[in-house]
C-alpha cells in the first residue's frame, strides 16, 4: 500500500519539513541546499558540535522532538556503517515520514533493511519498507565536515535514486523531488547495478590511486621533483578520508573485489611481459594494454554529459601575475566565446604557465586569431 | 680529453649552429624554441612530410649536408628504440658535435652505445663517446607530430642532464645551456636514478590510468553517466600513444617490473582483505591502505615546486555562459591577488559550474569577502 492510501502524505517538495539525521559535508550540504529552496530543515547529529556548526552556517535548526510536528521527508546522511540502524529507527519513529538514505553504497543498506522484516518479532514490516527509498548523490569533496558544506553541491552532478520492489511509488517522487530540488541530475538504478557502477567508475579510481600514491611514500625527493600533471591527476583522489573508504569497500567488497580480479590479472601479465619484454610477442601486449586504456579513456563523458574530447583546445602562455589569467578570459569573453574547460599546466621552479581553454570545436581558430591579435602567445593543438 | 682540447669548441648557446634528427611534438618544439632564442636549426627526419611541416610552422630548415658547415649541436629527437643508433650515427658524421637525445629511458641508450666501443673494431671509441649527454625534457602531450608543437612547451618543465662517466664537461654545459635556453628547469642525475624515478613518476601512473580505463571498454552506459572528476583525473593519461609507450616500457622494463611487484603484493593483499572483510583486522587493512595513499600524495610538489596543499581555494559558483569566468577573475585581479591555480569541477547534464581558485592561504579570506561583496556566490572550505 502506498503513502498516499495511508494518509501519509504525498510530500510536496516546495514546502516539506526535512529532518537530517547526520550534518557533515553531506547531511549540512542538503540542509543548505534545502532551507534555500524554502524548505524547513531541521538537523540532528550524535556530534553536539557538528549539530551546532550545521546550524550556524545556516543549514537549520537543531531537531526538538518535544512540541515539533513529524517531518514528512527524513534524510540520512550518516556514515554508511550506521545508516541502516538510523534508517529502521527513523520509520518507526516517524510513522508518517518518507525515509531517504544518501550511503554511497546501496544493497548493503538494503539487505541490512529486509533482514529486520524477517519474521513477526522483527521490529519492521513492510509498510514501514514501502516508505524507504535508498538514494546516491554523486558528489564530494576531499574535505569534510560542515565547515566544508555548501548549497549548491550537487548542482549538476547525478544523483542516483534505487528504488526497491517495495517502494510506494510517493515515497520514490519524494527521493526523486529532493535531488531535483538540489538541482542533481536524477539517474533511476536498481541497487546491484548502482553498485556494480560505483565499483567501477568511484571505487576502482580511489583504489588506483591511493595504491599509485602509496609507493610515492618512500620515493627520494629528487625523484618526486620532476613530477608532472600525470601524477598530480592520478593521485588527487589518494587524499581521501580513511575511515569513510574502509566503510565503503567493505560495503561494496563483492563487486570490488570482481573487479580488481580483472586488474591483478591485468598486472600479472603485464609483470611476465616486463620481465622478458623482447620475448615473441611481448611489446605486441604492451600495446595491446595501452590501447585497451585508450578505448577505455574515450568513453568516459566530458562536462555537461558531451562525448568526450568533444572540445578543441586554446592554449595562452601566461606570466604567474595578478590579473593574467582575467586578462586573458576577458579578451576570450570580448570574442563571445564560451569556456567550457579550463586548465593550468605548470610545474616545479618557474613562474609562468599555460592556460588551456577549452572550446567548441568551431569556435577555436577564431578564438586563436582573435587572441593572437590581441597580443597573447597562442598555442593550438 | 674534452671537447676544449679537440678544437671541438665551447658551445655558445646563443649562437650555436644546431641540428634537430627528429620533427616530430619534442624535435619541432626544441627548433621552434631555439629559433626564438637565435640560433640556427636544421631539420632531418626519415618522413618528409613531418620534417617539412616542421620547416612550414618555423622550427628550422631542413638540413642540406652539401655545402653546410657542420652543425655544433645535434639533437637526437628519434623515438626512443632508434635514439642510439642516431647517436652514434651523429658522433661519427660531426667529428666536432655535441650530440644530446631527449629520449624518456636512459640507461638503455647509454647501455647500447657502449656496447658499440667494446673492441678495436668497434664503431665508436670514447673519444666519441665523451661529446654525448643524454638528457631527458619532462614535457610532453597527449597530442603528437610537428602540428602539436610549440617553443614554449619546455618552459618551466623539469629537463633531466643524465652525464656519464666519460662525458667531456664541455659537452654536458652544452647540454644544460640547451635545456635552460628553451626555458626549462635542469635537474642533474645519473642514468640509474633517473630510470628508477620515471619509473615511479611517470611510467607507474601511465600504466595505473591505462589497466583503470581498460576496465572501463565494456562498462554500461548508465554506469559512465556517473563519472565525475575523480575517474576523469585517473584516466586522463590513458590516452597516450601506444606506440610511444611500447618503446618506454620495454626499455625501462627492469625498474618498472620492480615497482609492479608491489603494486601487485598491494593488490593481493587487498582482495584478500575484500574476499572476507568481517574478518578481525580486514577493515584496519583497508584503512592502512587509504592512509598510505594519503601519505604518498601530500608529497606530490604543487606548482612551482611549491609544497603540496601549501594554497588556499576559494570556490565561485558560475553559468555556463561566455564572460563568466573571466567576469569572476578579472574581478580577482582588481582585489589583487594572484591566481595560483585554476580548476572547473562539472559534472554531467547541467549548465552551472564551479570555478575553484587557488590562492595564497593569507589571501583567502580577503578575496572572498570581497569576491562576496562583488555579488559572487563564493564557497570556502
Amino acid at each position: 500500500m502506498g503513502l498516499r492510501q495511508q494518509g501519509a502524505s504525498v510530500v510536496e517538495p516546495a514546502k516539506a519539513t526535512v529532518l537530517i539525521r547526520g550534518t557533515g559535508l553531506l547531511g549540512a550540504s542538503i540542509g543548505l541546499g534545502l532551507r534555500a529552496a524554502g524548505h524547513q530543515v531541521h538537523l540532528s547529529d550524535p556530534s553536539p558540535t557538528a549539530q551546532r556548526i550545521a546550524q550556524d552556517i545556516g543549514a537549520g535548526t537543531v531537531w526538538e522532538p518535544e512540541g515539533t510536528p513529524d517531518p514528512e521527508l527524513i534524510v540520512i546522511a550518516a556514515p554508511p556503517e550506521v545508516t541502516a540502524a538510523e534508517v529502521a529507527d527513523a520509520l518507526v519513529r516517524f510513522p508518517g515520514g518518507v525515509v531517504v538514505d544518501i550511503a554511497s553504497v546501496k544493497a548493503a543498506i538494503l539487505t541490512d533493511l529486509l533482514k529486520q522484516t524477517d519474521d513477526d518479532a522483527a521490529p519492521l514490516t513492510m509498510q514501514h519498507l514501502s516508505r524507504y527509498v535508498g538514494t546516491h548523490p554523486m558528489a564530494g569533496r576531499e574535505q569534510s565536515g560542515p565547515v566544508a558544506a555548501r548549497g549548491e553541491l550537487f548542482t549538476s552532478m547525478p544523483w542516483v535514486i534505487c528504488p526497491h520492489e517495495y517502494c510506494a511509488p510517493a515515497a520514490v517522487e519524494a527521493a526523486t523531488s529532493l535531488a531535483r530540488s538540489l538541482g542533481a541530475s536524477v539517474h533511476r538504478m536498481d541497487t546491484a547495478k548502482h553498485d556494480e557502477s560505483v565499483a567501477l567508475i568511484s571505487h576502482l579510481p580511489q583504489v588506483a590511486a591511493s595504491l599509485v600514491a602509496s609507493r610515492l611514500q618512500d620515493a627520494a625527493a629528487g625523484a618526486l621533483a620532476l613530477s608532472g600533471n600525470g601524477l598530480r591527476d592520478v593521485t588527487r583522489i589518494a587524499a581521501s578520508d580513511p575511515n569513510l573508504w574502509v566503510q565503503i569497500l567493505s560495503a561494496n567488497a563483492r563487486p570490488v573485489v570482481e573487479i580488481l580480479y580483472g586488474l591483478r590479472e591485468d598486472i600479472q601479465q603485464l609483470i611476465g611481459t616486463l620481465e622478458d619484454p623482447e620475448v615473441p610477442g611481448g611489446q605486441a601486449d604492451i600495446a595491446r594494454l595501452i590501447e585497451a586504456g585508450n578505448a577505455g579513456v574515450a568513453r568516459v563523458p566530458g562536462k555537461h554529459g558531451a562525448p568526450p574530447q568533444s572540445f578543441a583546445v586554446v592554449t595562452v602562455i601566461v606570466d604567474d601575475r595578478p590579473g593574467q589569467i582575467s586578462a586573458v578570459l576577458n579578451d576570450v569573453a570580448k570574442v563571445g566565446v564560451n569556456v567550457e574547460d579550463l586548465r593550468m599546466e605548470h610545474s616545479a621552479g618557474h613562474q609562468v604557465g599555460m592556460l588551456e581553454v577549452s572550446v567548441l570545436p568551431g569556435r577555436r581558430d577564431e578564438l586563436a586569431e582573435a587572441l593572437t591579435e590581441m597580443g597573447w602567445k597562442v598555442v593550438l593543438h
